[in-house]
């Protein structure tokens, strides 16, 4: 019932997703990554919410972010409640609504809620992978979605739906699988990954593998490295907000009273706000996989991959809807204003909506009343 | 000849400022810092460049930034080149002409070229301070300097000039001594430290104290943190920059040529910018001097300090010019316009000029004609 099979003891008490699911294959190797590496045994954890309809045309893909679990909507267990990351937009009558569609929401390759990553134990040496977990890009994630919905038998899906990461993911997909999902909602993300994301990525990792408990990424069973992971999150936080929006939230206010500063110590509200992220990030996430999983989507490169955008997406079906926030700087409006264009000049439907808000990348979640319609929108289509 | 006396060793070999001249002062203790706490014997180092005219009244203070030396004009000197941080407007026949000037540049209380600071050896122990340096606020810098003049029996200046952390010290010069200068030029500086600035400080000072060499800063004479103050300097480069700039001079380049990445190592030209920055870094400043000097910095509070903007300033017969960049993003240009605004309601003369330059905070030592005549000009009144 739990995802604790690839987890490390140290995060195992977050580990608590009810009823995932797992697609396993490749124990002969057969999965060849992009490195050329073939690898295997592979568990891609998963779970649905609603019923796959007799047509089998009412699968919804949904793609988490970095740092997301497959809990993309609540539910409630034996009287328990499990909160869904996106809860005010999938679920029964909400705008992705389980009581129409079957959505799939999957652990990625290489993460740390149920799917085999460095965490998980390599059966060469009955130890947890850690930095020997190979190197692997966003293109080996999809395939092994795609392998999962092969075992599904699910050939078609009305929607492949997803935000930063995700958004890239379902991009990823369609690329790869031109006539395979009618629909593709992008949020909060474009074909461009900026150098300044790759910067602060590159930070992050360095303070991950600075914290000596990491110890070169063998901190399985042993002491966390919570300092460094801790600081890995606040510098997302800071990309995940701008500086508008964290003026607005705490400007100078201090946690205390002080006349000035009269320690080294913790002062302002900001430093405060971005500790507790980090403290709350560290019960849930791997290292390792924070590791892997920025550096995979550092690499994502669709003109690289593909020769050009438009060379990815010549010829599909599939309609995109993308939705950027205007005060992004993480993935900001202009480039998805750009990817629109480009979309529309390979041929694909293509549209976009620029949502006003001042909360930067994170709006992507939070301006749910105006996604929720945008989304209903499309998938009624 | 050179500031040694108060570096660890780890750090000596980037200490060669030529002609350094002290102020010493508080061996008795008398002086106070704002945190109650008297602290002696004080050092502060600092360089002098053309010659004080007889009237005295050709002084110009130019405070560094939070990295820089005293050694702001370049100087060759028995066939040696020390080129200064701000060659190209401080000099002979520069907009700051050491022909007419009498510049002094200071080393701030708690830095590492020169001035009594955390790797100054503490009287009472024997041993550096490390993080047993007192606490300490931009206005303690300045009472320092304030002693430097009385020494020097200094008590008009023609300017106080400073960008960046230099920019806000010549602020909370003219604050604390209304009557003292009669320009101020402020560059890449407003009233303002935004939550922003706050949280990337706060950031980088996880990071240096992270570093397991950091030794609760007690890492003189052993090996040196590098790990975490490269990291520091990393997240300060990023804000010196801004994503425009990044993506200008970066984007997606590679640093050598790969299919995609096949190992976790290095792969993307603003990542080698990075550590390069990082390394560099490491030869020339004390970690725990960016511990304390940050602090200082996000401490910096005109209004809680003196009641508002407009208290701190209003009687002042100093003249302010603001220079400000428009893509900076450490201080924005609508912050300088604020800060112009209120120093005008305040009474006081000042003009804000903005140079359009992409280059971000960096721009205020990179834009040097269009700033070399705005500061001769002001220079002339």
């Amino acid at each position: 019932m739990y995802a604790v099979e690839n987890l490390g003891d140290n995060i195992a008490a977050c580990s608590e997703i009810p009823n995932l699911q797992y697609a396993e294959f490749s124990k002969d190797l057969r999965f060849e990554l992009e490195s050329g590496k073939r690898f295997g045994p592979i568990k891609i954890a998963f779970k649905t919410f609603g019923k796959l309809n007799s047509e089998k045309n009412n699968v919804i893909l949904i793609f988490p972010t970095l740092t997301a679990t497959p809990q993309v909507a609540g539910e409630k267990i034996k009287g328990k409640e499990f909160p869904g990351w996106w809860k005010d937009i999938v679920g029964e009558g909400k705008a992705i609504d389980t009581k129409k569609f079957f959505v799939i929401c999957t652990d990625h390759f290489g993460g740390c809620y149920g799917s085999t990553g460095p965490g998980s134990r390599n059966p060469d040496t009955g130890k947890p992978y850690g930095m020997k977990f190979p190197p692997f890009f966003l293109k080996d994630v999809i395939k092994c979605v795609w392998e999962l919905l092969q075992q599904q038998k699910i050939e078609k899906l009305h929607s492949v739906i997803g935000g930063s990461l995700g958004g890239l993911l379902a991009l990823e997909f369609v690329a790869l699988h031109k006539n395979a999902a009618k629909n593709a909602i992008i949020l909060g993300a474009s074909h461009k990954i900026s150098a300044q994301s790759i910067a602060l990525n590159h930070i992050a990792r360095q303070a991950i593998m600075l914290d000596p408990a990491w110890k070169n990424g063998n901190y399985y069973g042993k002491e966390f490295p919570e300092k460094g992971l801790s600081i890995a999150r606040q510098i997302g936080h800071i990309s995940y907000l701008n500086p508008g929006i964290l003026e607005q939230k705490f400007g100078r206010e201090e946690v205390g009273k002080f006349k000035h500063f009269v320690s080294l110590s913790m002062q302002y509200q900001v430093e405060s706000y971005l500790n507790h992220q980090g403290e709350k990030f560290c019960k849930r996430f791997d290292p390792n996989t924070y590791i892997y999983l920025s550096k995979a989507i550092d690499s994502f490169d669709i003109e690289k991959e593909f020769g050009s955008v438009q060379n990815a997406f010549a010829g599909t079906k599939t309609v995109f809807t993308s939705i950027a926030i205007s005060s992004d700087v993480l993935f900001p409006a202009k480039d998805s204003e750009e990817m629109n264009s480009l979309l529309q000049k390979a041929g694909a439907k293509s549209e976009l909506y620029i949502v006003e808000s001042e909360k930067g990348h994170d709006a992507i979640f939070l301006e749910n009343e105006e996604i929720g319609k945008m989304i209903r929108k499309t998938l009624s289509n």
